[in-house]
């Protein structure tokens, strides 16, 4: 499914560089200093074996397994969120290109040690990609046969992107729309501002 | 569940010394030079989302809870062995208490950044625990209110070891015989030599 859009980079406006600049140096300096760490290779093994369990018990119903792994991720991403602001002491993003980048160069970062590039911003500016060059979660994988054009194997990682989101008042949806593992030419994810839930009672405080 | 049985750990044999240095080391490097890394915390998050969904879908059948945990660690182990000793070329161990000393200082090491005490051998020095001040999966865990006394929440490490030490001939039991989170004073994994499976054809080769 190659991309059909044309890329527009973010860092590509002169206005935004030395905030991208000060972002990445956030997320680098967290990633090298105030997170513990464990083997990728584990966990990339250890979600692939989970996400071979579901499909299993599943029976090949790949819709289901996105579901499962989209709703595990979110309980993931609505307790990350929490980590992710104590540890960058990161104020609230003014503009939904900031959240990109947020998300790009800090919260990739510190969680997997990855960058995805920031691509693919539609005319409205509320929907941008996240490119990554091979599926992050996925060495070592072979998708089962029935499974390519059926299951997205990370689709924990927009879960946890959805929950986050809104966990400080963005109400997004998460999708993939490329993957590698389905023979695509890079792995992405689309990130579309719905609203900002401006005024509400954050999940958990009545 | 406190521990009864006195403990006895190889590192306080003096001919094992200068090994438990070199194995130390060896741990130590690979795992600062040689592996790719994630954030821990988000290891254990996901693993911990996993746990609960787990108990959610069995409605409380925590035996069965911590046979799937097993299974999935198995798994894992039969192949994460593979990467263990193309990473550290380590030959053959000589001993088991060698083999403890391995998966304490290497193994565990290079995988979650930890190093497990080895204490507890019996008379035989056919079986030794691996104790861990808190459990090692589970920072920001509580159980839910019935798991107590039935779920081992960490059984995942158990399978793994299981799965690794039998593709290298080691047939044994592994379990947990005690953890932090069922209120015990440690989190101890017990390892039982079966018996060494000389002259078999290792799995997947016929």
């Amino acid at each position: 499914m190659p991309q059909s859009r044309s890329s527009s980079l973010s860092s590509s406006n002169p206005a935004n560089a030395p905030q991208v600049r000060h972002l990445k140096a956030l997320g680098d300096d967290t990633w090298k200093n105030k997170v513990e760490k464990v083997n990728a290779e584990f966990f990339h093994l250890t979600y692939g074996t989970i996400v071979a369990q579901l499909c299993e018990e599943y029976a090949g119903d790949y819709a289901r397994v996105n579901g499962e792994l989209f709703q595990i991720g979110y309980n993931l991403g609505v307790r990350l969120i929490e980590d992710f602001l104590a540890r960058t002491a990161l104020p609230r993003c003014d503009t939904f290109l900031k959240t990109s980048e947020v998300v790009s160069k800090c919260a990739f970062k510190i969680f997997l040690n990855l960058t995805p590039e920031v691509a693919h911003w539609n005319a409205a500016r509320d929907s941008f990609d996240l490119v990554f060059g091979e599926n992050p979660l996925a060495e070592h994988v072979e998708l089962p046969p029935g499974a390519s054009g059926q299951l997205w194997f990370s689709n924990v990682l927009c879960g946890v992107l959805r929950g986050a989101l809104e966990m400080v008042q963005l109400d997004c949806d998460v999708e993939f729309v490329s993957d590698t593992l389905r023979g695509d030419m890079s792995t992405d994810i689309r990130v579309k501002l719905n609203k900002v839930l401006r005024d509400e009672i954050p999940a958990g405080e009545d």
